[in-house]
């Protein structure tokens, strides 16, 4: 085995503390990676605030982060040491299933293995996260970071940014296409991006008309502040396209109002059910969908456009050190617009 | 005014009883339709059951029925006394909005004009429905019966038919779908021969084995017993359109789960709330729809493209005299596949 140093969470209410990590000794196909940047997703707060200590199994969070490779496994052709990688949420899959064979490994039948919490398919044990300071995955999971993104800004892109690139990738999202983001979280930010660069009329949509200067900076076109019942009423039936990434549960209806006739709102952040009245789908014959991760085909598709347009998210950066003071502020919204935590302070 | 025969409903558990009624004097645009046969839809069942008698405003079931031009309005074009005509479940729109001017009256943002239950947009009065032998209506309401339908068994074409069609139609259903059909009723047995005869690929999902044979008569390729675990997780991932016709609130997670990536379940035939559990909408990218009716110009292509294929509804036929029979056992759904009412035993 060997050793590394990680942030682990104890309990609900505890605060996360450093502590030595196990990880697996080089399999022919791995690769250790030196974890430089992990970004600090809602679904870490999540995973902390839901952990049961007693349990037994740990918890490290952390599943989109940046790094190089540090040893390569005697298989391993793609990646060399020292070269620029990037882990996001998955990091095995079966293989086999059409989804996998479709290069859909987030939905795989036999359930992809997360990347931390998860179940390694070998040898059983509980995957910890990129809260630490050196990670072993499967070469096939890792991404080569494409040049000019910057590893701490790029980190996010592994989660927050594949989330929000599948539907806008596959709703055709273009030139001609009219796109309204709401909430301008972590995801919502990165949407906006994407969807300008794709050449999209983008709209937010938020409840804080303070986050007007934010949206124009961003590129966004237009805002439509949600607590105005003129506003919401003026963009019915407006977007091909609305990306909901509020994370808290709402009514979907008045952003089913705003899809254009047969186009989707799809529904993001959030796992658990969802109600919506039938008659807000059917008029207007609208669609939702809902969005998270992505295979390995399109994160390699959404790392090469970002890079090619200079997409990072927007990053407050921190030492590892000062983890619990960014899930604190994350769970009051207290960041424009992701947390990332540097690594290297901590030993190897 | 205009009198004419008509069966009423007086509340929740009152028999409808036969009463003369009104109908307008002809408007410049109206056609006077002398109705032959009108379906029984189970709209109609949910509304006598919910009817508050005391209210005041009358209630005459009936939204999809045929018959011929009995009397034209000066400004009329279209139509001659004896054409043979359908009407469907919207008489009336704004005509102005951008939902009429695309020609989906049926999400008028106005609010289109019920067939019964209605308030007609010119005098204020509630609209009274096809369970009658004369009914009054805008020339642009009307849909010329093609010829080669059965005037019967075509009336349920004008609700269920349509209703079935939109979905089939804007998913792009042809002959590279597959499709499946969940619930083999009034609207379900349409869908499945409009999917045959647009070249799709067609299952029948159904909680009944001894509906086999009913939909191999019907065209369908291929039946999948939803109470067979083995056959539901045999059919994953399999089919581009479900169409779910079941009318009974249900679980929408074991249908969600039988659509390809990228595919739809269009939830028919209910109004109210649905719950899905966002994970069933995640994994493998699905969609969810719904649908009702449609608009004039989807209106004649269904009638035209049913005509084309020899397409009506397998109806059992009543005299209207026998409407509460029609209703009770829809309530048992002991039909196989609609009820239509003959009204020639209606005084004019």
């Amino acid at each position: 085995m060997r050793t590394t140093t990680g942030w682990q969470a104890d309990g609900p209410t505890a605060r996360l503390r450093r502590t030595s990590l196990q990880r697996r000794d080089l399999r022919p196909d791995d690769l250790a990676i030196r974890v430089d940047y992990c970004g600090v997703c809602h679904t870490d707060l999540h995973a902390v605030r839901s952990h049961d200590g007693e349990g037994g199994r740990p918890l490290v969070p952390g599943h989109e982060f940046t790094g190089v490779v540090a040893e390569t496994g005697p298989a391993v052709t793609r990646f060399s040491v020292g070269d620029p990688v990037a882990v996001g949420n998955i990091v095995d899959s079966c293989g086999e299933c059409a989804m996998c064979r479709a290069g859909q490994e987030n939905f795989c039948h036999a359930f992809p293995t997360l990347t931390y919490g998860g179940v390694d398919r070998h040898d059983g044990s509980t995957t910890l996260g990129g809260y630490s300071r050196e990670y072993v995955v499967r070469d096939r999971f890792a991404h080569p970071l494409p040049a000019g993104l910057d590893p701490a800004a790029a980190a996010p892109l592994l989660c927050a940014g594949i989330t929000v690139w599948e539907p806008l990738h596959t709703l055709g999202v273009g030139p001609h296409s009219r796109v309204a983001v709401a909430g301008l979280g972590g995801l919502g930010h990165l949407a906006v991006k994407i969807a300008v660069a794709l050449g999209a009329d983008t709209s937010v949509i938020t409840r804080s008309p303070d986050k007007a200067d934010d949206a124009r900076r961003l590129g966004a076109h237009g805002l439509i502040v949600s607590t105005d019942p003129e506003q919401m009423a003026d963009a019915r039936d407006r977007f091909d396209v609305v990306i909901d990434t509020i994370s808290a549960p709402h009514d979907l209806g008045p952003y089913l109002r705003l899809v254009a006739m047969d186009g989707t709102l799809s529904h993001l952040g959030h796992l658990g059910p969802v109600t919506v009245e039938t008659i807000d789908l059917l008029v207007g014959r609208k669609r939702l969908s809902s969005a998270g991760s992505g295979g390995r085909p399109a994160t390699t598709a959404m790392l090469d456009f970002c890079a090619e347009h200079g997409i990072t998210a927007d990053i407050e950066l921190l030492p590892s050190a000062r983890v619990n003071e960014a899930l604190e502020r994350l769970d009051r919204n207290d960041v424009r617009y992701r947390f990332v935590l540097d690594m290297s302070d901590l030993a190897a």
